[in-house]
């Protein structure tokens, strides 16, 4: 038996897409930049992923871009749009608790002479809105704030954040890290005030390797690769095309039933943290319900350590995280948790759970049967 | 009929890799970054993906490091290595016939306030060794010299370049674009003074987006990607594991039987050049024989427009490039072209023809039938 819950660190890709991927790889092999028919069939791919997404984001088709995933599409973002806007000033806001992907980006942009201002969030892991707003400035530039955090799946109120950064300044940017929430929620850029929107395909059942960047299009940025001016020289190199397609066949899939889909992850969820949290001193970190992502859980597990839960569980063929898995094996302490203000005790004691399309109520049942039986044997294990 | 020869611009994948690629998306679908089982079953693909191309490069496998493919290759090498050696010096030396990711990596770093030597070369597309050794200054720190012309398929000389530069300054980095010889043939690093080596999956019949680039040990580099940390922080984002499963498949199958398909291809090409070069006023660019690439043929066509002859074969199933495809299509003159000082007036008349392990001779006689065909009547229209 395989219980897979790391769905925020991977998914397992649709078998759909995977099928499409091999066949674009052997068939349509073309370089979309080829000027023969080969090249031609090869550029239909890109059209379609673009119109793909351009109707699930309720966009424009050139305003959809083709990256290496996730990380590039932040630091394209962030990066590419710090430098194109620089004369207008050097300011930044983000949160505690973006993805590293975010923050190294901001870190790098530190050095270069940008500020950034960093918010906290309340105990559920989100940025209130009205700290966002007093953190603006005449010279800020770019706010870049998460949809879903991917550790405890707080969502961000990201209408309220656009509509505050407008209306203090329309030139001001707003980035939105999607990675966690793309494929879970319906997403408008145009009526949320998102001048750029970062989405992971492996997120979604596609292929890994590649991702998009919308880029509203009147937006100052600066391409941060460079090379054969492929994308309108917004991202040089030559397209993968059979990620791309396959990516856009995940989305499509996703989107078809959104809410069907939804609506089974937040039954799962209610049902795990029902059972969960009997077991004694188990806490759940972030939003309890539809106030957080459908796919996240985080528990406390008060006495127990999680790598040796995680471990213990991977015995019994159910795969979790600690703390968050998009960063190195060698996790430091998270972010997240500190911000949320958990009890110190705890931050070493907390697993996230994150389920998938894929994910039964029968598994979901198995995992806290596991539960049961492991962390009454840890914790006692733990006292001697 | 389909006879594809534009494989400088792409490969059809091995219906091997393509597989590969489909199981590992699938089956083994973890995040290499994760601690459970299915992490480590990912990791596994990495090392073993490392330990192929190092066994190749016959280097270490913690100098190989996987990106998104031969652009992301080329800039990590070059503004990741200038920038961390900046305080050595600000010149770079490279030639005028170097790929797009190659000279648009110098121009970002022209206007970083980096000086930028771009070398000619001979009439046959080869960078004279006297010539570097003349450009190479105190505060030269990197020369970037690509090793296979993917317009006219010259070699450059490597090993007497890489002996040059050390002997002038040991701490002067080597970067080689082998984006076209990776493949092609036997590229030594250790042996060849090449502190950084960058190759591109999509030309070998692997999969689209991946790429690797070899950083020999002590090499001072900074990053260019910023997130999780992946690679050693090296180059961050989650790693495209089916994709370099895929792209070391590739390789491995690739250099299982290189001395044979490269005689296979210097043959293939051969007979190719003679037969064409019997049609009055066909012109080969670069060298002939095997002090080329195995699997390049530039050819003008004196009176016939390369678009529209590309058009024609194009007609009959065949599929080759004008200029070099590696860009946008819509192509400037050529560069490589200008460099080996080409009569202007076949510019335009330029066609390269690629091979790849798929090409089989009746393939190059079918197509020396269609240009038997094709020439003499284009020539007609255009004298009117």
């Amino acid at each position: 038996m395989e219980i897979y819950l790391d769905n925020s660190a991977t998914t397992r890709a649709f078998p759909e897409v995977a099928e499409k991927v091999a066949k674009v790889m052997t068939e349509d092999y073309g370089n979309p930049s080829s000027m023969h028919m080969k090249g031609v069939d090869a550029e239909k791919y890109i059209k379609e992923a673009k119109s793909i997404f351009a109707g699930i984001l309720k966009v424009n088709e050139k305003e959809i871009f083709f990256t290496s995933g996730g990380t590039e599409s932040d630091n394209l973002a962030i990066i590419g749009s710090a430098f194109a806007n620089q004369r207008a000033g050097k300011h930044i806001i983000t949160s505690k608790i973006e993805h590293p992907a975010v923050l190294e980006s901001m870190k790098y942009l530190e050095s270069q002479g940008f500020e950034v201002t960093y918010l906290g969030t309340n105990n559920e892991g989100v940025v209130e809105p009205e700290e966002l707003k007093k953190a603006l400035r005449d010279d800020t530039i770019l706010v870049s704030i998460m949809h879903t955090n991917n550790e405890i799946g707080s969502l961000q109120k990201i209408s309220d954040i656009g509509v505050i950064i407008k209306e203090h300044n329309k030139n001001t940017l707003f980035h939105v890290d999607a990675v966690q929430g793309f494929g879970k929620a319906k997403i408008l850029p145009k009526k949320m005030n998102i001048d750029m929107l970062s989405i992971s395909s492996h997120k979604i059942h596609g292929p890994k390797g590649v991702g998009v960047l919308y880029i509203a299009e009147k937006t100052k940025i600066h391409n941060i690769s460079f090379g054969g001016g492929q994308q309108g020289n917004m991202r040089s190199g030559t397209e993968n095309v059979p990620g791309i397609a396959g990516m856009a066949l995940a989305a499509k899939m996703i989107y078809a039933k959104l809410d069907e889909e939804c609506e089974k992850l937040y039954s799962l969820k209610v049902r795990f943290i029902e059972e969960a949290t009997k077991i004694p001193d188990v806490t759940v970190n972030g939003p309890k319900g539809k106030e957080g992502a459908p796919h996240i859980v985080s528990l406390s597990f008060a006495g127990v350590r999680a790598e040796v839960l995680l471990h213990a569980l991977e015995d019994k063929g159910i795969y979790v995280s600690s703390g968050s898995a998009c960063a190195t094996n060698h996790p430091e302490i998270s972010k997240t948790l500190r911000a949320i203000d958990l009890d110190k005790s705890l931050w070493d004691s907390t697993i996230r759970f994150s389920f998938s399309v894929f994910t039964t109520e029968e598994e979901i049942d198995e995992t806290v049967k596991a539960l049961n039986d492991i962390i009454p044997t840890l914790r006692k294990y733990a006292r001697r």
